[in-house]
Protein backbone atom coordinates (compact mmCIF):
# COMPACT_ATOMS: atom_id res chain seq x y z
CA UNK A 1 0.00 0.00 0.00
CA UNK A 2 1.13 3.82 -0.86
CA UNK A 3 1.22 4.11 3.03
CA UNK A 4 3.82 1.70 3.22
CA UNK A 5 6.01 3.04 0.96
CA UNK A 6 5.60 6.33 2.34
CA UNK A 7 6.78 4.59 5.93
CA UNK A 8 9.45 2.79 4.35
CA UNK A 9 10.88 6.32 2.81
CA UNK A 10 10.49 7.84 6.21
CA UNK A 11 12.82 5.05 7.72
CA UNK A 12 15.05 5.06 4.74
CA UNK A 13 15.61 8.67 3.62
CA UNK A 14 13.96 10.90 6.62
CA UNK A 15 10.56 12.59 7.29
CA UNK A 16 11.12 15.32 5.68
CA UNK A 17 8.82 16.20 2.59
CA UNK A 18 9.85 19.06 0.24
CA UNK A 19 7.25 21.34 -0.59
CA UNK A 20 6.98 22.73 -4.17
CA UNK A 21 5.25 25.84 -3.29
CA UNK A 22 7.20 27.33 -6.36
CA UNK A 23 6.77 31.35 -6.32
CA UNK A 24 8.14 32.27 -10.20
CA UNK A 25 9.86 34.89 -7.36
CA UNK A 26 12.09 31.98 -6.18
CA UNK A 27 13.42 31.19 -9.46
CA UNK A 28 16.61 32.22 -10.04
CA UNK A 29 17.45 35.07 -13.28
CA UNK A 30 20.38 32.43 -14.72
CA UNK A 31 17.64 29.54 -14.81
CA UNK A 32 14.90 31.97 -16.23
CA UNK A 33 17.18 32.88 -19.01
CA UNK A 34 17.85 29.28 -20.19
CA UNK A 35 13.78 29.37 -20.45
CA UNK A 36 11.60 29.90 -23.34
CA UNK A 37 8.26 29.50 -21.52
CA UNK A 38 6.91 29.80 -17.80
CA UNK A 39 5.71 26.23 -17.47
CA UNK A 40 9.68 24.87 -18.30
CA UNK A 41 10.93 28.00 -15.40
CA UNK A 42 8.59 26.43 -12.86
CA UNK A 43 9.54 22.95 -14.05
CA UNK A 44 13.30 23.17 -14.93
CA UNK A 45 13.56 24.39 -10.95
CA UNK A 46 10.92 21.51 -9.49
CA UNK A 47 13.41 19.01 -11.17
CA UNK A 48 16.53 20.59 -9.82
CA UNK A 49 15.04 20.92 -6.38
CA UNK A 50 13.78 17.01 -6.66
CA UNK A 51 17.24 15.22 -8.44
CA UNK A 52 19.81 16.96 -5.84
CA UNK A 53 17.07 15.62 -2.71
CA UNK A 54 15.47 12.98 -3.67
CA UNK A 55 17.63 10.23 -1.85
CA UNK A 56 17.37 12.19 1.44
CA UNK A 57 13.61 13.13 1.31
CA UNK A 58 10.56 11.31 2.07
CA UNK A 59 7.99 12.68 -0.52
CA UNK A 60 7.36 15.85 -2.05
CA UNK A 61 4.09 18.43 -1.97
CA UNK A 62 2.82 20.62 -4.50
CA UNK A 63 0.41 23.52 -3.17
CA UNK A 64 -1.74 23.68 -6.53
CA UNK A 65 -2.51 27.25 -5.54
CA UNK A 66 0.92 28.50 -6.82
CA UNK A 67 0.45 26.53 -10.53
CA UNK A 68 -3.08 27.94 -10.51
CA UNK A 69 -1.65 31.59 -10.28
CA UNK A 70 1.00 30.91 -13.30
CA UNK A 71 -2.68 29.96 -15.70
CA UNK A 72 -1.81 27.08 -18.30
CA UNK A 73 1.41 27.53 -18.19
CA UNK A 74 1.59 27.24 -14.32
CA UNK A 75 -0.95 23.75 -14.34
CA UNK A 76 1.49 22.86 -17.69
CA UNK A 77 4.26 22.45 -14.66
CA UNK A 78 2.70 20.95 -11.96
CA UNK A 79 1.57 18.03 -14.39
CA UNK A 80 5.29 17.89 -16.17
CA UNK A 81 6.21 18.03 -12.24
CA UNK A 82 3.73 15.25 -11.25
CA UNK A 83 4.88 13.19 -14.21
CA UNK A 84 8.57 13.77 -13.41
CA UNK A 85 7.98 12.41 -9.45
CA UNK A 86 5.96 9.11 -11.00
CA UNK A 87 9.09 8.49 -13.47
CA UNK A 88 11.67 8.65 -10.81
CA UNK A 89 9.06 6.94 -8.33
CA UNK A 90 8.92 9.30 -5.75
CA UNK A 91 5.95 10.18 -3.86
CA UNK A 92 3.66 12.96 -4.31
CA UNK A 93 1.19 14.84 -2.68
CA UNK A 94 -1.20 17.52 -4.14
CA UNK A 95 -2.01 20.25 -1.29
CA UNK A 96 -5.62 20.73 -2.98
CA UNK A 97 -7.49 20.86 0.12
CA UNK A 98 -10.65 19.93 -1.62
CA UNK A 99 -14.25 20.00 0.12
CA UNK A 100 -17.25 19.72 -1.95
CA UNK A 101 -20.72 17.61 -2.17
CA UNK A 102 -20.38 13.80 -3.18
CA UNK A 103 -20.61 14.08 -6.66
CA UNK A 104 -18.21 16.82 -6.83
CA UNK A 105 -15.47 14.94 -4.92
CA UNK A 106 -15.93 12.06 -7.37
CA UNK A 107 -14.90 14.42 -9.99
CA UNK A 108 -12.02 15.82 -8.10
CA UNK A 109 -10.80 11.94 -7.08
CA UNK A 110 -10.98 11.52 -10.76
CA UNK A 111 -9.33 14.37 -11.36
CA UNK A 112 -6.26 13.62 -8.58
CA UNK A 113 -5.83 9.88 -8.53
CA UNK A 114 -6.07 9.43 -12.52
CA UNK A 115 -4.94 11.26 -15.57
CA UNK A 116 -2.63 14.42 -15.88
CA UNK A 117 -2.79 15.51 -12.41
CA UNK A 118 -1.98 11.96 -11.28
CA UNK A 119 -0.83 12.04 -7.45
CA UNK A 120 -0.31 9.55 -4.33
CA UNK A 121 -1.69 11.68 -1.95
CA UNK A 122 -4.39 14.53 -2.06
CA UNK A 123 -4.78 16.44 1.09
CA UNK A 124 -9.14 17.27 1.53
CA UNK A 125 -11.03 19.86 3.53
CA UNK A 126 -13.88 17.92 6.37
CA UNK A 127 -16.10 21.14 6.62
CA UNK A 128 -19.00 20.11 4.55
CA UNK A 129 -19.07 16.80 6.29
CA UNK A 130 -18.35 13.23 6.41
CA UNK A 131 -20.15 12.19 3.06
CA UNK A 132 -17.73 14.37 1.37
CA UNK A 133 -15.05 11.32 2.02
CA UNK A 134 -16.60 8.48 0.65
CA UNK A 135 -15.99 9.30 -3.16
CA UNK A 136 -12.38 8.42 -1.74
CA UNK A 137 -12.91 5.25 -0.20
CA UNK A 138 -12.29 2.94 -3.35
CA UNK A 139 -9.30 5.00 -4.08
CA UNK A 140 -7.68 4.31 -0.05
CA UNK A 141 -9.09 0.45 -0.23
CA UNK A 142 -7.12 -0.44 -3.62
CA UNK A 143 -4.22 0.33 -1.44
CA UNK A 144 -2.86 2.96 -4.11
CA UNK A 145 -3.82 6.03 -3.17
CA UNK A 146 -3.78 8.03 0.24
CA UNK A 147 -5.21 10.97 1.84
CA UNK A 148 -4.42 13.48 4.50
CA UNK A 149 -7.42 15.31 6.24
CA UNK A 150 -7.33 18.36 8.12
CA UNK A 151 -7.27 18.31 11.67
CA UNK A 152 -5.28 21.05 13.09
CA UNK A 153 -3.94 23.59 10.50
CA UNK A 154 -0.74 25.61 11.33
CA UNK A 155 -2.66 29.29 10.85
CA UNK A 156 -3.85 31.44 14.09
CA UNK A 157 -7.47 31.15 12.48
CA UNK A 158 -7.48 27.94 13.05
CA UNK A 159 -8.92 28.50 16.28
CA UNK A 160 -11.94 30.28 14.39
CA UNK A 161 -13.58 27.33 13.75
CA UNK A 162 -11.16 23.75 14.06
CA UNK A 163 -11.28 24.47 17.92
CA UNK A 164 -14.42 25.75 18.64
CA UNK A 165 -15.41 24.18 21.89
CA UNK A 166 -18.39 22.05 22.21
CA UNK A 167 -18.56 21.85 25.30
CA UNK A 168 -17.34 18.08 26.12
CA UNK A 169 -14.63 18.04 22.73
CA UNK A 170 -13.93 20.67 20.41
CA UNK A 171 -14.69 20.61 16.38
CA UNK A 172 -11.49 18.87 15.58
CA UNK A 173 -11.71 15.64 18.17
CA UNK A 174 -15.30 15.25 15.63
CA UNK A 175 -12.93 15.40 12.73
CA UNK A 176 -10.24 13.22 14.61
CA UNK A 177 -12.20 10.60 15.93
CA UNK A 178 -14.20 10.43 12.68
CA UNK A 179 -10.64 9.52 10.98
CA UNK A 180 -9.35 7.20 13.43
CA UNK A 181 -12.92 5.07 13.17
CA UNK A 182 -12.59 5.12 9.49
CA UNK A 183 -9.55 4.96 9.23
CA UNK A 184 -9.28 1.46 10.28
CA UNK A 185 -10.66 0.33 6.94
CA UNK A 186 -7.56 1.31 4.81
CA UNK A 187 -4.59 -0.16 7.31
CA UNK A 188 -1.25 -0.54 6.04
CA UNK A 189 0.97 -3.51 7.20
CA UNK A 190 3.35 -0.75 8.32
CA UNK A 191 0.89 0.47 11.35
CA UNK A 192 -0.87 3.16 9.36
CA UNK A 193 -4.08 3.84 7.99
CA UNK A 194 -4.02 5.55 4.08
CA UNK A 195 -6.44 8.22 5.65
CA UNK A 196 -3.95 10.07 7.21
CA UNK A 197 -4.43 14.25 8.75
CA UNK A 198 -2.81 17.51 8.27
CA UNK A 199 -1.51 18.82 11.83
CA UNK A 200 0.31 21.85 12.19
CA UNK A 201 3.74 22.33 14.13
CA UNK A 202 2.95 25.69 15.19
CA UNK A 203 0.22 24.11 18.09
CA UNK A 204 2.71 21.63 19.82
CA UNK A 205 0.75 20.74 22.25
CA UNK A 206 -2.07 19.63 20.36
CA UNK A 207 -0.17 17.64 18.14
CA UNK A 208 1.07 15.76 21.53
CA UNK A 209 -2.38 15.01 21.76
CA UNK A 210 -3.20 13.88 18.60
CA UNK A 211 -0.20 11.68 18.36
CA UNK A 212 -1.42 9.82 21.58
CA UNK A 213 -4.53 10.21 20.96
CA UNK A 214 -4.35 8.36 17.20
CA UNK A 215 -1.49 6.14 17.31
CA UNK A 216 -2.37 4.58 13.60
CA UNK A 217 -2.97 7.73 11.58
CA UNK A 218 0.02 9.28 9.44
CA UNK A 219 0.42 12.99 9.87
CA UNK A 220 1.51 15.33 7.38
CA UNK A 221 2.76 18.28 9.57
CA UNK A 222 2.68 21.75 7.80
CA UNK A 223 4.69 25.05 9.99
CA UNK A 224 8.24 23.82 9.90
CA UNK A 225 10.89 26.57 8.92
CA UNK A 226 8.79 30.12 7.75
CA UNK A 227 6.00 29.57 9.97
CA UNK A 228 7.78 29.18 12.87
CA UNK A 229 7.82 25.90 14.26
CA UNK A 230 11.32 24.14 14.70
CA UNK A 231 12.20 20.19 15.42
CA UNK A 232 11.27 20.47 19.30
CA UNK A 233 7.99 21.15 17.92
CA UNK A 234 7.64 18.45 15.01
CA UNK A 235 9.20 15.51 16.88
CA UNK A 236 6.03 15.33 18.84
CA UNK A 237 4.76 14.47 15.48
CA UNK A 238 6.87 11.18 15.42
CA UNK A 239 6.14 7.31 17.01
CA UNK A 240 9.46 5.89 17.37
CA UNK A 241 10.78 8.34 14.63
CA UNK A 242 7.95 7.09 11.88
CA UNK A 243 4.71 8.29 11.49
CA UNK A 244 4.72 11.95 10.15
CA UNK A 245 6.31 13.52 7.38
CA UNK A 246 7.40 17.12 8.48
CA UNK A 247 7.10 19.66 5.39
CA UNK A 248 9.04 22.76 4.23
CA UNK A 249 8.88 24.76 1.48
CA UNK A 250 10.42 28.37 1.54
CA UNK A 251 12.96 27.11 3.76
CA UNK A 252 14.14 24.79 1.42
CA UNK A 253 13.48 25.94 -2.17
CA UNK A 254 14.84 29.33 -1.24
CA UNK A 255 17.05 28.20 1.48
CA UNK A 256 20.07 29.14 -1.63
CA UNK A 257 18.32 33.52 -1.15
CA UNK A 258 20.52 33.22 2.01
CA UNK A 259 23.61 31.08 1.72
CA UNK A 260 25.23 31.92 -1.72
CA UNK A 261 24.95 28.87 -3.08
CA UNK A 262 23.54 27.49 -6.51
CA UNK A 263 19.73 26.64 -5.55
CA UNK A 264 19.87 23.05 -5.77
CA UNK A 265 22.87 22.69 -3.67
CA UNK A 266 21.14 24.99 -0.77
CA UNK A 267 17.87 22.95 -1.48
CA UNK A 268 19.89 19.60 -0.61
CA UNK A 269 21.86 21.30 2.48
CA UNK A 270 18.76 22.86 4.05
CA UNK A 271 17.26 18.98 3.87
CA UNK A 272 20.39 17.68 5.14
CA UNK A 273 20.14 20.19 8.20
CA UNK A 274 16.40 19.66 8.62
CA UNK A 275 16.68 15.71 8.67
CA UNK A 276 19.68 15.75 11.20
CA UNK A 277 17.78 18.40 13.78
CA UNK A 278 15.22 16.38 13.61
CA UNK A 279 17.08 12.81 14.39
CA UNK A 280 18.56 14.80 17.37
CA UNK A 281 15.45 15.02 19.17
CA UNK A 282 14.01 11.62 18.64
CA UNK B 1 -19.55 46.91 -8.20
CA UNK B 2 -19.83 43.90 -9.30
CA UNK B 3 -22.30 43.10 -6.54
CA UNK B 4 -24.34 45.84 -8.35
CA UNK B 5 -24.31 44.21 -11.65
CA UNK B 6 -25.25 40.93 -10.20
CA UNK B 7 -28.04 42.88 -8.47
CA UNK B 8 -29.33 44.56 -11.68
CA UNK B 9 -28.53 41.26 -13.46
CA UNK B 10 -31.30 39.28 -11.50
CA UNK B 11 -33.30 42.40 -11.68
CA UNK B 12 -33.66 42.41 -15.46
CA UNK B 13 -33.00 38.63 -16.38
CA UNK B 14 -34.00 36.66 -12.90
CA UNK B 15 -32.54 34.65 -10.56
CA UNK B 16 -30.98 31.34 -12.20
CA UNK B 17 -27.05 30.74 -11.99
CA UNK B 18 -26.68 28.65 -14.77
CA UNK B 19 -24.46 26.02 -13.44
CA UNK B 20 -21.74 24.55 -16.26
CA UNK B 21 -20.42 21.72 -14.48
CA UNK B 22 -19.94 19.57 -17.92
CA UNK B 23 -19.11 16.69 -17.23
CA UNK B 24 -18.11 15.04 -20.83
CA UNK B 25 -20.33 12.98 -20.45
CA UNK B 26 -23.29 15.61 -20.96
CA UNK B 27 -22.14 16.12 -24.07
CA UNK B 28 -23.77 14.75 -27.05
CA UNK B 29 -22.19 12.72 -29.49
CA UNK B 30 -23.01 14.85 -32.68
CA UNK B 31 -20.95 18.19 -31.08
CA UNK B 32 -17.94 15.68 -30.12
CA UNK B 33 -17.90 14.52 -33.42
CA UNK B 34 -17.31 17.95 -34.55
CA UNK B 35 -14.80 18.64 -32.35
CA UNK B 36 -10.68 17.58 -32.52
CA UNK B 37 -9.88 17.86 -28.63
CA UNK B 38 -11.49 17.59 -25.75
CA UNK B 39 -11.17 21.45 -24.82
CA UNK B 40 -12.94 22.06 -28.05
CA UNK B 41 -16.15 19.36 -27.09
CA UNK B 42 -16.52 21.14 -23.18
CA UNK B 43 -15.79 24.28 -24.86
CA UNK B 44 -18.31 24.67 -27.97
CA UNK B 45 -21.10 22.82 -25.40
CA UNK B 46 -20.42 25.52 -23.31
CA UNK B 47 -20.74 28.54 -25.55
CA UNK B 48 -23.75 27.11 -27.05
CA UNK B 49 -25.34 26.89 -23.43
CA UNK B 50 -24.47 30.44 -23.00
CA UNK B 51 -25.46 31.87 -26.22
CA UNK B 52 -29.03 30.32 -25.60
CA UNK B 53 -29.01 31.27 -22.05
CA UNK B 54 -27.50 34.75 -21.81
CA UNK B 55 -30.83 37.15 -22.04
CA UNK B 56 -32.19 34.72 -19.23
CA UNK B 57 -29.41 33.79 -16.91
CA UNK B 58 -28.34 36.16 -13.81
CA UNK B 59 -24.61 34.40 -14.62
CA UNK B 60 -22.91 31.36 -14.77
CA UNK B 61 -21.05 29.32 -12.41
CA UNK B 62 -18.40 26.60 -13.33
CA UNK B 63 -17.41 23.50 -10.48
CA UNK B 64 -13.83 23.51 -11.52
CA UNK B 65 -13.55 19.80 -10.76
CA UNK B 66 -15.02 18.76 -14.07
CA UNK B 67 -12.84 20.80 -15.52
CA UNK B 68 -9.40 19.10 -13.45
CA UNK B 69 -11.08 15.62 -14.23
CA UNK B 70 -9.47 16.22 -17.85
CA UNK B 71 -6.43 17.43 -16.97
CA UNK B 72 -4.77 20.31 -19.15
CA UNK B 73 -7.49 19.90 -22.10
CA UNK B 74 -10.38 20.24 -18.90
CA UNK B 75 -8.00 23.39 -17.53
CA UNK B 76 -8.07 24.86 -21.47
CA UNK B 77 -12.08 24.68 -21.46
CA UNK B 78 -12.00 26.36 -18.54
CA UNK B 79 -10.07 29.22 -19.41
CA UNK B 80 -12.08 29.71 -23.15
CA UNK B 81 -15.49 29.29 -21.04
CA UNK B 82 -13.87 32.35 -18.81
CA UNK B 83 -12.98 34.23 -21.75
CA UNK B 84 -16.28 34.11 -23.71
CA UNK B 85 -18.64 35.24 -20.55
CA UNK B 86 -15.54 37.73 -20.23
CA UNK B 87 -16.33 39.03 -24.02
CA UNK B 88 -19.98 38.74 -23.36
CA UNK B 89 -19.77 40.78 -20.26
CA UNK B 90 -21.64 38.32 -18.44
CA UNK B 91 -20.98 37.40 -14.79
CA UNK B 92 -18.83 34.81 -13.90
CA UNK B 93 -18.77 32.35 -10.61
CA UNK B 94 -15.55 29.88 -10.00
CA UNK B 95 -16.83 27.36 -7.52
CA UNK B 96 -13.65 26.20 -6.06
CA UNK B 97 -14.11 26.22 -2.35
CA UNK B 98 -10.84 27.30 -1.37
CA UNK B 99 -9.51 27.70 1.83
CA UNK B 100 -5.87 27.93 3.18
CA UNK B 101 -3.27 29.72 5.35
CA UNK B 102 -3.20 33.29 3.95
CA UNK B 103 -0.05 33.15 1.84
CA UNK B 104 -1.66 30.10 -0.25
CA UNK B 105 -4.63 32.77 -0.16
CA UNK B 106 -2.91 35.16 -1.77
CA UNK B 107 -1.98 33.06 -4.51
CA UNK B 108 -5.02 31.60 -4.78
CA UNK B 109 -6.70 35.25 -5.22
CA UNK B 110 -4.23 36.01 -7.84
CA UNK B 111 -5.24 32.62 -9.70
CA UNK B 112 -8.74 33.35 -9.96
CA UNK B 113 -9.08 37.12 -10.01
CA UNK B 114 -6.56 38.09 -12.46
CA UNK B 115 -4.43 36.09 -15.67
CA UNK B 116 -5.86 33.09 -17.61
CA UNK B 117 -8.75 31.82 -14.63
CA UNK B 118 -10.08 35.14 -14.03
CA UNK B 119 -13.83 35.11 -12.85
CA UNK B 120 -16.07 37.73 -11.27
CA UNK B 121 -16.40 35.49 -7.76
CA UNK B 122 -15.26 32.83 -6.35
CA UNK B 123 -16.59 30.50 -3.47
CA UNK B 124 -14.61 29.75 -0.39
CA UNK B 125 -14.10 27.39 2.26
CA UNK B 126 -14.12 29.45 5.69
CA UNK B 127 -12.70 25.90 7.98
CA UNK B 128 -9.28 27.14 8.63
CA UNK B 129 -10.74 30.75 9.92
CA UNK B 130 -11.04 33.66 9.49
CA UNK B 131 -7.43 35.03 8.75
CA UNK B 132 -7.77 33.12 5.09
CA UNK B 133 -9.93 35.65 3.74
CA UNK B 134 -8.15 38.48 4.24
CA UNK B 135 -6.07 38.13 1.03
CA UNK B 136 -9.54 38.88 -0.91
CA UNK B 137 -10.61 42.54 0.70
CA UNK B 138 -7.94 44.67 -1.40
CA UNK B 139 -10.67 42.44 -4.33
CA UNK B 140 -13.42 43.02 -2.74
CA UNK B 141 -12.37 46.89 -1.78
CA UNK B 142 -11.74 47.49 -5.51
CA UNK B 143 -15.79 46.69 -6.56
CA UNK B 144 -14.63 44.64 -8.55
CA UNK B 145 -14.67 41.47 -7.64
CA UNK B 146 -16.91 39.52 -4.94
CA UNK B 147 -16.44 35.94 -2.46
CA UNK B 148 -19.29 33.85 -1.46
CA UNK B 149 -18.31 31.94 1.71
CA UNK B 150 -19.69 28.73 2.11
CA UNK B 151 -22.22 29.38 5.22
CA UNK B 152 -24.61 25.94 5.13
CA UNK B 153 -24.20 23.87 2.41
CA UNK B 154 -26.56 21.46 0.28
CA UNK B 155 -25.43 18.06 1.36
CA UNK B 156 -26.65 15.52 3.89
CA UNK B 157 -23.28 15.75 5.56
CA UNK B 158 -23.67 19.65 6.17
CA UNK B 159 -24.96 18.60 9.58
CA UNK B 160 -21.74 17.37 10.60
CA UNK B 161 -19.31 20.43 11.47
CA UNK B 162 -21.24 22.94 9.90
CA UNK B 163 -24.35 22.33 12.35
CA UNK B 164 -22.69 21.38 15.29
CA UNK B 165 -24.10 23.10 18.38
CA UNK B 166 -21.93 25.18 20.42
CA UNK B 167 -24.52 25.66 23.09
CA UNK B 168 -25.85 29.19 22.31
CA UNK B 169 -25.31 28.85 18.71
CA UNK B 170 -23.83 26.71 15.85
CA UNK B 171 -20.40 26.43 13.93
CA UNK B 172 -22.30 27.96 11.16
CA UNK B 173 -23.78 31.22 13.23
CA UNK B 174 -20.24 31.87 13.82
CA UNK B 175 -19.51 32.03 10.13
CA UNK B 176 -22.59 33.85 9.23
CA UNK B 177 -22.11 36.70 11.86
CA UNK B 178 -18.59 37.03 11.05
CA UNK B 179 -19.41 37.14 7.14
CA UNK B 180 -22.15 39.73 8.48
CA UNK B 181 -20.10 42.11 10.12
CA UNK B 182 -17.16 41.86 8.19
CA UNK B 183 -19.12 42.72 4.52
CA UNK B 184 -20.22 45.74 5.83
CA UNK B 185 -16.57 47.14 4.47
CA UNK B 186 -17.60 45.69 1.01
CA UNK B 187 -21.13 47.30 0.38
CA UNK B 188 -22.95 48.13 -2.85
CA UNK B 189 -25.17 50.57 -3.81
CA UNK B 190 -27.76 48.18 -3.99
CA UNK B 191 -27.88 47.05 -0.52
CA UNK B 192 -25.98 43.87 -0.37
CA UNK B 193 -22.38 43.29 0.53
CA UNK B 194 -19.55 42.06 -2.41
CA UNK B 195 -18.93 39.14 0.38
CA UNK B 196 -21.91 36.74 0.36
CA UNK B 197 -22.64 33.19 1.49
CA UNK B 198 -23.25 29.66 -0.38
CA UNK B 199 -26.61 28.48 1.37
CA UNK B 200 -28.09 25.21 0.47
CA UNK B 201 -31.89 25.29 -0.80
CA UNK B 202 -32.43 21.64 0.49
CA UNK B 203 -32.21 22.95 4.37
CA UNK B 204 -35.77 25.63 3.47
CA UNK B 205 -35.58 26.31 7.19
CA UNK B 206 -32.52 27.55 7.82
CA UNK B 207 -32.51 29.47 4.38
CA UNK B 208 -35.46 31.55 5.87
CA UNK B 209 -33.76 32.20 9.38
CA UNK B 210 -30.11 33.32 7.29
CA UNK B 211 -32.04 35.51 5.51
CA UNK B 212 -33.80 37.28 7.96
CA UNK B 213 -31.02 37.73 9.98
CA UNK B 214 -28.83 38.43 6.97
CA UNK B 215 -30.48 41.10 5.14
CA UNK B 216 -27.56 42.96 3.29
CA UNK B 217 -25.71 39.55 2.57
CA UNK B 218 -26.16 38.03 -1.32
CA UNK B 219 -26.46 33.99 -1.07
CA UNK B 220 -25.21 31.60 -3.99
CA UNK B 221 -28.44 28.80 -3.32
CA UNK B 222 -27.19 25.77 -4.41
CA UNK B 223 -29.22 22.22 -4.58
CA UNK B 224 -32.36 23.53 -6.52
CA UNK B 225 -33.11 20.25 -9.52
CA UNK B 226 -31.35 17.19 -8.83
CA UNK B 227 -30.42 17.38 -5.56
CA UNK B 228 -34.22 17.58 -4.40
CA UNK B 229 -34.87 21.79 -3.68
CA UNK B 230 -37.46 23.34 -5.75
CA UNK B 231 -39.71 26.49 -6.31
CA UNK B 232 -41.04 26.40 -2.79
CA UNK B 233 -37.81 26.07 -0.71
CA UNK B 234 -35.64 28.94 -2.87
CA UNK B 235 -38.11 31.51 -2.58
CA UNK B 236 -37.06 31.95 0.85
CA UNK B 237 -33.72 33.05 -0.30
CA UNK B 238 -35.17 36.56 -1.63
CA UNK B 239 -35.50 39.74 -0.42
CA UNK B 240 -38.34 41.51 -2.76
CA UNK B 241 -36.90 39.11 -5.27
CA UNK B 242 -33.64 40.04 -5.46
CA UNK B 243 -30.25 38.94 -2.70
CA UNK B 244 -29.94 35.39 -4.22
CA UNK B 245 -28.82 33.59 -7.24
CA UNK B 246 -30.31 29.86 -7.67
CA UNK B 247 -28.33 27.50 -9.16
CA UNK B 248 -28.99 24.70 -11.20
CA UNK B 249 -26.65 22.36 -13.29
CA UNK B 250 -27.46 19.08 -14.52
CA UNK B 251 -31.51 20.17 -14.60
CA UNK B 252 -30.11 23.01 -17.71
CA UNK B 253 -27.45 21.52 -19.19
CA UNK B 254 -28.93 18.22 -19.48
CA UNK B 255 -32.70 18.54 -20.02
CA UNK B 256 -31.99 17.62 -23.41
CA UNK B 257 -31.87 14.17 -22.01
CA UNK B 258 -35.40 13.94 -21.21
CA UNK B 259 -36.89 16.18 -23.77
CA UNK B 260 -35.44 15.02 -26.79
CA UNK B 261 -34.97 19.10 -28.31
CA UNK B 262 -31.58 19.85 -28.91
CA UNK B 263 -29.25 20.26 -25.95
CA UNK B 264 -29.31 24.54 -26.28
CA UNK B 265 -32.80 24.95 -26.74
CA UNK B 266 -33.88 22.42 -24.12
CA UNK B 267 -31.06 24.47 -21.65
CA UNK B 268 -33.05 27.22 -22.50
CA UNK B 269 -36.50 26.13 -21.58
CA UNK B 270 -35.04 25.26 -18.50
CA UNK B 271 -34.27 28.49 -17.51
CA UNK B 272 -37.21 30.00 -18.49
CA UNK B 273 -39.37 27.15 -16.64
CA UNK B 274 -36.85 28.00 -13.84
CA UNK B 275 -37.49 31.42 -13.91
CA UNK B 276 -41.12 31.28 -14.34
CA UNK B 277 -41.45 28.88 -11.67
CA UNK B 278 -39.26 30.62 -8.84
CA UNK B 279 -41.68 34.01 -10.23
CA UNK B 280 -44.72 32.31 -9.00
CA UNK B 281 -43.73 31.95 -5.77
CA UNK B 282 -42.53 35.40 -5.36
Amino acid sequence: MIIDELYERVKKNGAVCVGLDTDRSYIPSSLKSECNTVSEEIFFFNKKIIDYTKDIAACYKLQIAYYEMCGLEGMKAYRDTLLYLKKEKLISIADVKRGDIGKTMDAYAKAHFSGDFEVDFITVNPYMGFDTLEPFFPYLKSGKKGVFVLLKTSNPGSSDIEAQDLGDRKVFDIVGDKLSETGEMFMGECGYSSLGAVVGATYPEELGVFRKKYPKMFFLVPGYGAQGAGADEVKLAFNSGNGAVINNSRGIITAYKDSGEEFFDAARNAVLKMNKDISATL
